[in-house]
């Protein structure tokens, strides 16, 4: 029953909409969600007093307070009326932001009403186990053991990519530490410091297995840098892409490993880690003697959405394990395409094979004919994601549920017990003895109080829309095809004529998911300075940069991507843009419109059709506008 | 006007009440919350075509969408009302929580539907604003420079204490980077690395002005500990109460700093940190050479709500700086009572004198005759708090705001440069050539992508409830007197009579806080294993262990105190309760029930007496079951 509804999901049905269409079943459910939690108020000890009599009520300063109270969320209402962003609209494209799920949005004030701390158990009893549950639905999803691997919910991929990091830190320093304590030091007695430090995680978790066996494990861990701190530098390097988050970055601050020690991995001409140079660091790095701590790939820039040949990373640690007898930690920053993973499973979750993946959207009409997603190298990247560490994944992007949702996931649980504590105020023997540990989460994770509410908001939404092809994959989907059909519009695009000035689109062909990278490029300009001029005041123009986002037509995000960072990158965009190595030379740096299409509104073509019309009047708007600025300067 | 209603503000129109009292306005408000979302979407651009019709609507695959959303928000209330904990019933005195406000609850879910992300101005043109606001009403109320310091949101409590000792430990490291680079070495010259690394916070800060003022301040960073590293033990040690929440262990391994360096000062019989031991400590560390990297102060111990001295601290620096040309950084863990800094302000927000405040509470009727409270010594600790360099503080403590929300707050925010960020994809030129540079939250702060409906929550309680005497300080107050109230009624009560046998009960007399600390002693039985076993059956009985807590008459927490964590100062509970020294010297470990008491409905005395007969009813109830349990095990 429920495996033949999922292939029935309507997507509309899913959101409030953007003209709040599910307006009433939305209301009716909030009223539910209210109405069911005063009642459980109400039906508690029924014989209690009341404390607060009718008559109370009627003081004039209780009605004072809830007119003000009144009068205070007018004010709100009024300010965020005033500024917010239409995420929900297809007239935004920009950051990663659409509309948000009902059910998620509905669970949250549900749950919030009971105002569960899924700290501990006992501060939650209901969401901690929903945090456990939706924590493995994405393990499940990565293709991770279930019986072996754990999830849970962190603020945001900042912290997602921050937990990664720390127990592949805490990870690499334990056998070390083994080879410190004199209980254990026997375990590793043939290998060298250099062979402790490149040990593959999983022979270290086995060492600890053992470690527990000999009831030294607490012991040992204090050896760790966990308890003694880290010697900069001797842990060696993490490589990361050169695309990466500034929150690797701000990782490598906080968890006291220093940013010297961050190996930039350079990108290729798809913004993907360059497999070769990345494939030559490496082995290079390990020749000269240098451990390798930690490898990031990512899958789903933030800035063009690429997609690191993940497959590849596997083959490369596998042939370094060969061929070196060297191994390192591989964490997936998948903040953004993590959900990606629900388009490749069938409803049995199994990782369907390439054909019959292509089968099934022509099937389910979820990916037309004209579009060809996934292209067969991102495919085998989505498969391999399996085999790393711990994978970061922002059920607040592409999960479509509200802020504030991230996650992490990792392969092996025993891992955690490296980075656990324990305090007595959070923690019940009672707890002790349940099967699943992980039962007082903060004592687990990085962090420590959390909105259980979240924990329900994330279950509800993946009860309603599977991790698979018929449920998110569906609705990822719809911004993937929609993503596609812009860029097509975008390349074969009449330039767009004001006065007597033609302006072509130019724009990245073949992204990897639903992020489309654009620039309008004045006919007979070759001056690179000017072009991005051009498109930074259309960015400002198509943003909240020109004032209240409300009013406007269309809006966008925007990105700079300079020599300083991706190298060379950007000239392949730059040359087909027309202008000459010179320009590129001395600008170094590509101003590009950014929009991440996940709108669920434009799946068919007709409706799509017709707000490419919409859209091309609007761009000769604000091109318009843009112009009559110029030539007024020109006057002045 | 505004001045003159605070002081009416009437605490119980602020919730929603233990009996859903305010049923009817919460209701109307959070229809209003939605309303006012979904015209805003419908009034965008109606000229729009509907991409979602009616008739789409009435399609069963959308029908049963829908039908089977509503199945799994039925299937979530079920949960949680099966296993919530009813924080809102005076029932309920445990764990730190209570009834949340009802306009932060609101607040919430009208700025959810926006959904906006405060990890940038861009994508919460609304709510970053109410974050720096709210942010800088908690540095106000904690007597800071609002033109110098800022303050924001955190998840919780552990991620803002993290990011106090990051900023400390990157502010330590920068003497030394100064001294390596040679176009800032000059600055300091004339000091010893010792000298170096006990640097005062200002006087680092005052050199990082020159830093930028020469324009070198970004390289010389890169010198800190943020571009290298830390070298284990170089920093010094962090000196925390023995009585620290198990974060500080946490933080101390995250940041790579090593828990090894952290050091445990030990507190006295009141469960503050030892003065004199303090005193010593620090010195003898000063006369070793051993750098201080922090200090931690603790405002509302978890376990017993213990306040530090702060002002023995302060001038313990002053003593330090003055004798031995030594500072260290001190920061301050106020996340449960930290807001009790609002009952010292008056309207105006200044802080009163002892005298006067007292002539407040009697004059406002918020805090009764027969009750002392603060004590002289308390009332210095928080006069002294504005003079810490940065303060941990939970709005989802005693702010009385729902999860999650946790705040941090420094005194001077030229610190924010020492772990600040940029990204090209967060971060705009609009945004540079702002007045506030902290409009992109994310790159100044630990976490990333963070809710905004967080902020407009607290910003809204703050403006609903001032942070001075008259609004927050009110009802912090009445959680305060029902506290002490119970104190009196437990230290005065009859022993509890089951059978033959007779409990006396004992609590902790004098708390800083209102944390009420109590067990049940058995007449005649000596035995302390035995009296910790009742104790914490007692527990299991009185809260979700035993099975819902729905059903239960009493809920409460509990806490366990051993040598290991608190060495002696148990002792003198226990002495008091009639054991041996030689039975503490066996056991050594102290079971305790655990009540915080934050309910804004027993602050007349008639509600308390009669809550306080039926509680003793219920101590009775429970005590015959675990007598009878006994017999059976006898028997059996």
């Amino acid at each position: 029953m429920s495996k033949q509804f999922t292939s029935h999901l309507n997507i509309d049905a899913l959101f409030l909409g953007p003209k709040s269409e599910n307006a009433v079943f939305f209301r009716e459910m909030m009223e539910y969600a209210v109405s069911e939690h005063m009642h459980w108020r109400s039906d508690f000890h029924p014989e209690d007093p009341a404390l607060v009599t009718s008559v109370d009520r009627y003081e004039p300063d209780y009605r004072e307070t809830l007119y003000r109270t009144e009068g205070i969320l007018n004010q709100l209402s009024a300010k965020l009326k005033n500024t917010s962003v239409p995420w929900f609209s297809p007239r935004y494209m920009g950051h990663i932001n659409a509309d948000t799920l009902m059910v998620s949005n509905l669970a949250y004030v549900m749950a919030m009403m009971y105002n569960p701390n899924n700290c501990a158990h006992e501060s939650s009893p209901t969401t901690t186990g929903l945090e456990i549950e939706a924590g493995l639905d994405l393990c499940r999803m990565f293709g991770y053991d279930t019986r072996r691997a754990w999830g849970h919910i962190t603020s945001g991929g900042t912290v997602a990519n921050y937990e990664g990091l720390w127990v592949a830190r805490n990870l690499k320093t334990m056998p070390l530490a083994i080879a410190k304590h004199p209980q254990s030091c026997d375990l590793v007695e043939n290998k060298s410091e250099q062979q402790l430090l490149n040990m593959s995680s999983s022979d270290i978790l086995d060492l600890t297995d053992e470690l527990k066996r000999r009831g030294i494990f607490e012991e040992v861990r204090e050896l760790s840098c966990r308890g003694i701190g880290i010697k900069p530098g001797m842990l060696g390097k993490v490589l990361v892409p050169q695309s990466k988050h500034y929150s690797w970055m701000k990782a490598m601050d906080v968890l006291g490993i220093g940013q010297e020690h961050i190996v930039s991995l350079p990108v290729d001409e798809n913004y993907r880690t360059d497999v070769e140079k990345m494939r030559e660091i490496t082995f290079s790095l390990i020749e000269q003697g240098q451990p390798i701590l930690a490898m990031v790939s990512v899958v789903g820039t933030t800035e063009v959405g690429a997609i690191d040949r993940v497959d590849e990373v596997i083959a490369l640690r596998k042939e370094c394990e060969e061929r070196y007898g060297v191994s390192f930690y591989l964490h997936i920053d998948a903040a953004y395409a993590g959900y990606a993973n629900a388009m490749f499973l069938n409803e049995q979750g199994e990782f369907m094979e390439y054909d019959e993946l292509i089968c099934r959207y022509r099937e389910l009409d979820i990916i037309p004919e004209d579009i060809i997603w996934p292209k067969p190298e991102l495919y085998q990247s989505f498969k391999a994601m399996c085999q790393a560490d711990s994978i970061t994944v922002d059920p607040h992007k592409v999960g479509f549920i509200q802020y504030a949702a991230g996650a992490v996931c990792m392969k092996d649980k025993r891992i955690v017990d490296l980075i656990s504590y324990r305090a007595a105020y959070v923690f019940e023997d009672v707890e002790a003895q349940s099967a699943n540990q992980h039962v007082v989460l903060g004592a687990s994770i990085m962090e420590g109080s959390k909105a259980g509410a979240s924990a329900a908001a994330m279950w509800a939404a993946h009860r309603l829309v599977p991790l698979n092809i018929s449920g998110y994959g569906k609705v990822i989907a719809s911004g993937i095809v929609a993503a596609n059909w812009m860029i097509k519009k975008l390349l074969m695009a009449e330039p767009l004529v004001v006065g007597k000035r033609r302006f072509d689109i130019h724009t990245m062909p073949h992204p990897d998911f639903h992020m489309v990278n654009f620039t309008f490029k004045e006919q007979g300009n070759d001056d690179l300075g000017h072009h991005n001029r051009l498109n930074k005041r259309m960015y400002e123009l198509c943003s909240y940069a020109s004032g209240r986002t409300y009013t406007n037509d269309f809006l966008t995000s925007s990105t700079s991507l300079v020599h300083g960072e991706y190298g060379d990158t950007p000239w392949h965009y730059v040359e087909r843009c027309g202008f000459s190595r010179e320009e590129w030379e001395k600008v170094h740096s590509l101003y590009l419109l950014r929009a991440a299409v996940m709108t669920h509104c434009l799946r068919n073509t007709d409706d799509f059709d017709e707000y490419w019309e919409r859209l091309q009047k609007i761009f000769i708007k604000k091109l318009t506008q843009i112009v009559d600025e110029e030539e007024k300067k020109k006057d002045a």
